[in-house]
């Protein structure tokens, strides 16, 4: 790794490029205010901050106010990200047609949703089915009553407590628009009405946005099933035409791939003297391409600039979200190309091209030419890094079923249920389960945390599901072969020779971590427990983004504990502190648990497992 | 004025009471990263800061996309607060019937507006038509489809120069989800960009939320006509129970009124040794009452505390936004007892009674019962300031048009248009309208600026329409009575004495700017004149909060210059400076002008109307 990012800086070094360790460096040290959420920048009366001499803003407002408002704010970013991408899915969705570039690849799905949400589904047209689905879907953004349809496929118990608590989101752009007047100058000041409605907007994205996006994408592209990839900058190839795929939304990522595979195509890349053309993919666009076509991982989030530097990239295509600015300048250095293709990320120094769902195909073919066309300008200073590593990807709740249902006497027992991994948890032959989910971020050594915490994990015979840049930090461990088997404890060893499967399962994007949601429920349904007793928590190790505090809040709303590597903006306000430690456990059962010391984050980790087990007298 | 703030801060230190002065001297120096919109906390990779040494924050975003990302979701805040009043008072609208707390008191705006949305009305029970209207309204919030409704009550030109931009807002909340998604790390970088969708975002408060506040507000309260009132703190009465209204949605003050001027709570009072009940406003849903009702303004926004500082309120009932949380500390030093009433709104400090439509007038009997009940507790120590000036409000579109028909013959010319008034500025007699607008800010001295500004567009023969704060910071300056046209230029005084008006029109609330965009819109139809080249602007001396830039927005998107007396927090960005000045105006015709000195602000507004005039030929 270290030798790798070593060469990577002496590419740079030669390009006369600037990386995020430099910026990071120019930025050091960071603003304290800011860091503990003290700083107040809502109306331009400011801005304020907490100091000695100063306890309160301008307008009276004092640390847990401010804190709690900037905290809360940077839910409703991070609400906004996921679900507008699940809008887009969404009218992708509503123009899809038998004849046209997004057909329904997953009838199944989409007739069980139909079903679901009272779509007559008798002797109609699958695509007059899917377009009505999708505009109930849409719906779901603004309808003026009512709560989210989503909800009912919780458990009781949560229903019942989200209803109680009136934390039961409504439209998912409405929860927004209470947040940011929630915010507002001169509106709410006390920070338990301000995390109250952090958890209901971080809801509206887990069980609204989020899970739209999973389902509609399923529906759309196919729900993932196993397959094998690769992973790590080693995956781009010297002598083929490398396309970086970057971003979230699996639409236009999706033409990508299958234009790529079209044998006229194909055959002008080799008349441009590739061996043919290398799609690789970067963050949670990545992850969707993997997940459903195997396509490899070229890297995590701060890998983005690596792959540039590399030299050996023609083009870079990109949606939305978590892409570098950075990026713009960069690929100047280089003969790469940088095409945006959303208008919600216009970045300076990109080439644009509006993404349109009726000519995706026909607009991907234009990208993948204008990459083969690149080609020839590649320099002669090219370093592809040797490392990567082999992985099993694509386990959606449907696929882990699917694998449970092979150990399953079905004799004795039904198919199709998760009953054989709650018998592995209440034996005891699991110790407990984690997501492990997030980002990268420059204030940790990047992935460090993600490996240290999953391998401790894995020895403790704690099964591990992934997704995000978690993910594909651990594919490029090697976390996510079979072969990881020998790094675990016996019990999860075995499950994973039984079962066949690696002991750290890819479940996709972070909006697929409404995946783990269902999984959590579905697991809490079939043992007949309450999710927060449940032997199973989440872990964000290195979060950087406002949409990891979203799902934040929605793991924690569902029951589920919460442990962070990287300290949430609020450590000025110590009821800030309280309300998202205990004071969220006190009402939803869960709630965060906080440690920069990926050992120490682990060991809490593996305590609080075994305190629930304990409690349940397993 | 100096002289009462005076006797206020000795209040103050008896009391051992924080106001927003000392508050301002603690705060001082602020910090300038923030001022110049170059500190960005968007992601936890951060905070960031543009530095000599740091031209980029981590992930590359550089001074302007920083300074934009800031700057929208400042609109985003602001399109929220006001849009989700309207969508408050839509709900009021829905639950409105013939023998509850709401009724409808405007028929005929009803029915209109019904009209226009294509509702049938013949035949119907006016309670039915209100609630269709009312859905139908709540949907401009989250169509899935389409543009706003409103927008087609805008001019031609500018219907087509929005479509053809782009800037045509789609449903409210998706606007608002919008800026959050493109502000978020890893999206938009691109400071053009960012600014267009700020126009739209705030059109989608001007041209959809605000003037569904204002329009459903006058189907439920009554379109405001010209009424005679008082302002400034002097209107707390010593000798009654005195019940400060703060806030800006008029539902819940609606009943506050209507509960005062019930015989047995009046009773109840003299019971209690009081002379009456004595309601005054501050801000905005202050200016709803009085414009509604002619109830007396106590003051602005930083006169907040000055009120409770008189030791003579018993009371003081909030709704959303402008609140100062100070209130909470402030009050404990009193008797005065601090009630909020909307989950937007929670105050630490407040006594919490959620407001619920369908039991409102019991509620706001319940508070003035409580007013009056702590008649008895106020302490021997009461400072009330004598200064209080009277004024004429209430001049909705409607009521300017009923005034001009009064000048019009009635033999040669329709009744009903804005016509005479577009023949005294086509003639020279009035040479511009000015709408003066937005709060007060510590950075100037309150009223000063807007107060200076005002008086010297008299002297110049401007008209002036003015709503919000700077409407009350008029009508406590004396310049709302008809008196002030003592103070105008030789036309504009002819023109008040035909029209029997004040030279300075009290519009409404800051929602209400809604009215100016029908008023301006009137005019250049009425005059067939693109409304960038009519001799209109408007101003925000003194404004402190993101509604003011979200309207800024939306005035500036409908071709009306807007003059700021206090900086927009984008000057670390050389490129935001443009784009908000002269890149707005090569766009849609207006952008701001800038200057912090009231002097040389209202110099160039005079000097902006002669050139548009000279531009006429006129």
């Amino acid at each position: 790794m270290e030798q790798n990012a070593q060469l990577l800086r002496e590419m740079a070094a030669k390009a006369g490029a600037e990386t995020w360790e430099d910026r990071k460096k120019n930025q050091t040290p960071q603003c304290k205010f800011g860091e503990d959420g003290i700083c107040c920048r809502i109306c331009s009366m400011g801005p304020c901050r907490i100091t000695p001499k100063a306890s309160r803003g301008i307008c009276g407002a004092d640390a847990h106010a401010i804190a709690a408002r900037n905290y809360v704010r940077f839910i409703a970013g991070g609400t906004a990200a996921h679900s507008d991408h699940g809008r887009e899915i969404a009218h992708v969705l509503h123009v899809s047609s038998r004849d046209g570039n997004y057909i329904i690849k997953d009838e199944q799905k989409l007739l069980n949703l139909a079903r679901e949400w009272g779509v007559a589904t008798e002797g109609r047209d699958i695509y007059d089915i899917a377009h009505e689905v999708a505009e109930i879907g849409l719906m779901e953004y603004g309808k003026p009553f009512g709560t989210l349809r989503f909800l009912e496929r919780a458990t009781e118990e949560r229903r019942k407590l989200w209803e109680e608590l009136e934390i039961a989101p409504r439209a998912i752009d409405r929860e927004i628009a209470t947040v940011m007047h929630m915010t507002h100058m001169g509106c709410s000041a006390d920070a338990e009405a301000l995390v109250m409605q952090g958890l209901r907007t971080g809801m509206s994205d887990g069980w609204g946005g989020s899970m739209m996006g999973t389902e509609f994408s399923d529906i759309l592209f196919g729900t993932p099933t196993p397959k094998e990839t690769e992973a790590d900058l080693g995956v781009l190839e010297k002598d083929m035409v490398n396309i970086i795929i970057h971003g979230h939304d699996p639409a236009m990522s999706e033409m990508i791939v299958a234009a790529s595979n079209q044998s006229d195509l194909i055959e002008y890349a080799k008349e441009n003297g590739a061996r043919g053309i290398n799609i690789a993919g970067l963050c949670c666009t990545g992850n969707e391409i993997t997940m459903r076509h195997g396509v490899k991982i070229a890297g995590n989030f701060l890998q983005q600039e690596g792959a540039i530097l590399t030299g050996a990239v023609e083009l870079i295509v990109v949606d939305v979200q978590c892409i570098f600015p950075a990026l713009g300048p960069l690929t100047k250095c280089f003969h790469t190309k940088f095409i945006t293709t959303s208008e919600i990320t216009r970045i300076p120094g990109s080439e644009f091209i509006k993404f349109e769902p009726i000519r995706a195909l026909d607009q991907a073919r234009e990208i993948v030419k204008m990459a083969i066309d690149n080609f020839k300008n590649r320099g002669s200073n090219i370093c592809i890094p040797q490392s990567k590593q082999k992985a099993v990807v694509g386990y959606s709740c449907e696929a882990i079923i699917k694998r449970l249902d092979t150990v399953t006497n079905s004799h004795v027992d039904d198919l199709g249920t998760y009953k054989p991994l709650v018998e592995c948890l209440e034996s005891g032959v699991l110790r407990g389960a984690v997501g492990i989910v997030g980002c990268n971020n420059p204030k940790v050594r990047p992935d460090y945390s993600h490996i240290e915490i999953i391998k401790e994990l894995l020895r403790n015979d704690i099964i591990v599901v992934a997704t995000g840049c978690s993910a594909q930090a651990a594919a490029k461990a090697g976390l996510m072969q079979k072969e990881a088997k020998e790094l675990c404890g016996a019990g999860l060893k075995r499950v994973c020779e039984l079962a066949d499967i690696p002991p750290v399962l890819h479940m996709g994007s972070c909006v697929d971590i409404s995946r783990i949601l269902m999984l959590v429920t579905g697991i809490a349904k079939a043992w007949n427990v309450d999710i927060p007793k449940l032997p199973i928590v989440g872990c964000a190790p290195e979060w950087m983004s406002e949409k990891a505090v979203s799902i934040a809040n929605y793991v924690v709303a569902t029951g589920i504990d919460t442990y962070l590597g990287i300290e949430p903006q609020v450590k000025g306000s110590s009821q800030m502190m309280e309300l998202i430690t205990e004071g969220t456990r006190k009402l939803v059962g869960a709630g965060y648990i906080i440690n920069t010391d990926p050992n120490k984050l682990v060991a809490s980790i593996i305590e609080g497992i075994e305190a629930k087990r304990a409690a349940l007298g397993i």
